[in-house]
């Protein structure tokens, strides 16, 4: 089956469920997901037959995290191809489920464009569906690969800024498997770590609204064997100021040209304190993830949510524990202000960690060298 | 009956059912309580009739907030004098309920005291009781008189620092009429500025993981028609950095003779961010909450709360929507850290609000000036 090649080409495959899987018929052509609504109470599979079924499940993070955003945005575009579809109609959809993180968007046009070109060079429907199916999983591997670079990157910075080993480190949101057709960004240095016995602690932030860092990365890090701890969002300033941090290592949504970094909320005031307490601030992300037509930080946008995942709880047993919505715990009619992501300027990032180098000091010039191709000024 | 001579006292009581009063026979003697768990969506009393009862109360956040818990403890010992209980052991219990606020331990031996007093003095135990009760009423009518002076004293330091008007005012935790005998603490400065026509808008910190912002503070905003929206406690930083926050304006549980001030946990981390912003951070407090007796912040004993406040969700209709426990979001098994307060530096404190007057800077000094009366280098 499709499915199984996709996940007999990745040699470091996650003890858990696939996050996203390609199916051939009978079974398809179908995208299947990981509903990550729904976790860790329940693994269950979402399958999406088009490309609106899959922009729902976009929208209310059923498959969420920005590699996989991307990688899921290809096979979307394969899905339409392959089942007759408009495609660039069903790239229009796509392109705009999410607005900040650049990976859905560059992963919908890697696709359409081998499905484009396939035509214009004469090829049949049934071959553009083919190409366009094999962009998506080349990205899904490359991506896989890029996790594994990542967390090799990651874990030789932390050992240059931390050279006591032992490291204590504090997470926001969720990055790792999940986000990925790999290990993760941020997650995976962690994990690297853990691995290479120098992790002592994984300080989780719970990430409200969503709770992603509760529902996800706990998950993740209980399925590794990490040692770590939850706590309230809240709670990060307390361990900043009892020297119970020692780098903040967390993903990206998108790079502007700036190095400015959007991030799930929460992210800049991390930053924020990293900075006042001296602790390393690391941003891991794939190179997909730079984007260098967003000039900076201003110029990004940040999506904004519905409030009632700020008013509500979620609903217990609710397919939609994870896209808010639930019992109300505010007073009926209260607004609330929920952007998804924020954005961290360049100078409180310590180092950004992509798969084909780290730049550090971040800089509009060390994002265009390494977006050019460029070594220079990068380790690598 | 008692409980009406005690509101009848009070000339600017809210309108919202009493968070605390004391019943006379044939309902009492009992101190019946604003059932705090479980608002907003119900408006519950909630019934002590001794000391035990009190206790739980208090551990469960039925009755909270600094000045509040003072008043509480104080009727807690009138309740165990007029039932013929011993109000020595009584004291000990309501003391150690809760380790971080100040004001417990202040109010229950100010009516221990009384007791003791008119015992000492050849009373007899019914002539005792009266006395601690005498006490307890005395310091709910105070400690409403102290909100009328922190609400003045507030406004004019806002119409100070910030000339131009129109304040966007943040505040974390709730420190309105539900902490108070009065309109509270940081929210009746919030108040007095919205009664000004001063307030332009309000942002209210949910305040994971008890959401008491949302909960509490958003109801308090609502039932004055106050400009407001809700916040997931993450977004705060969004809002400085896009300069939409003027000045942040908390309450406390314990300001230490340096002039430390412990307050809900989330505090410190808005703190940093205010100080990055260069915004003005001010902490509101009757001088009740002032405790030469701790030396500085490392002396403040922080209370660890259960894990379970933040890897569940509260479970909907649950009388313990505020105290935690409900539906289990994390994986089970998963350790979190969970204190309930953090520590702020004096030197991140633009200036202590008072009913006596505003520290500011906040320094030993100036603290230790306020306590002993003194008025040099006050502003009354």
């Amino acid at each position: 089956m499709a499915d199984q090649q996709v996940h007999d080409a990745l040699d470091s495959v996650p003890p858990q469920p696939p996050v996203l899987r390609w199916a051939e018929p009978p079974e398809g052509p179908v995208l299947v997901l990981l509903d990550q609504r729904r976790l860790p109470a329940h693994e269950t599979e979402l399958v999406c037959t088009d490309v609106p079924a899959l922009v729902h499940a976009i929208q209310t993070l059923a498959v969420r995290g920005a590699p996989l955003l991307g990688i899921a945005g290809a096979y979307g575009i394969a899905l339409a191809a392959a089942r007759g579809y408009d495609v660039v109609e069903a790239a229009g959809l796509l392109e705009v489920a999410r607005p900040t993180a650049v990976n859905l968007r560059y992963g919908v046009r890697l696709a359409a464009d081998a499905h484009g070109r396939a035509l214009a060079g004469g090829g049949t429907r049934e071959q553009a569906a083919a190409e366009a199916l094999e962009a998506a999983r080349a990205l899904h591997r490359a991506d896989a690969d890029a996790s594994r670079r990542m967390a090799g990157h990651g874990l030789a910075l932390l050992g240059e800024l931390l050279p006591g080993g032992g490291h204590r480190i504090l997470t926001h949101c969720n990055s790792g498997a999940l986000v990925s057709g790999g290990e993760g960004t941020a997650f995976a240095v962690a994990l690297a770590a853990h691995r290479a016995g120098e992790l002592r602690h994984l300080w989780v932030d719970e990430t409200r609204p969503l709770l992603q860092g509760a529902r996800l990365t706990a998950w993740e890090a209980a399925r590794n064997g990490m040692a770590y701890s939850l706590l309230a969002d809240n709670a990060a300033g307390s361990l900043f100021a009892a020297g119970e941090v020692d780098a903040v290592v967390i993903g990206a949504d998108r790079i502007a040209a700036d190095g400015s970094v959007a991030n799930k909320v929460g992210s800049y005031p991390l930053a924020v304190m990293a900075r006042y307490h001296h602790v390393p601030f690391i941003v891991v992300a794939p190179t997909t993830t730079l984007d260098p037509t967003t000039a900076d930080g201003a110029s990004i946008e940040v999506e904004q949510r519905p409030g009632r995942e700020v008013t509500d709880v979620p609903a217990p047993r609710s397919a939609d524990a994870g896209s808010g919505g639930g019992v109300p715990m505010a007073p009926l009619g209260t607004r609330a202000y929920n952007p998804a992501f924020d954005v961290t300027p360049p100078e409180l990032v310590t180092a950004v960690v992509t798969e084909v180098g780290v730049i550090s000091p971040v800089t509009g010039d060390g994002i265009a060298r390494l977006c050019a191709g460029a070594r220079d000024g990068i380790v690598d």
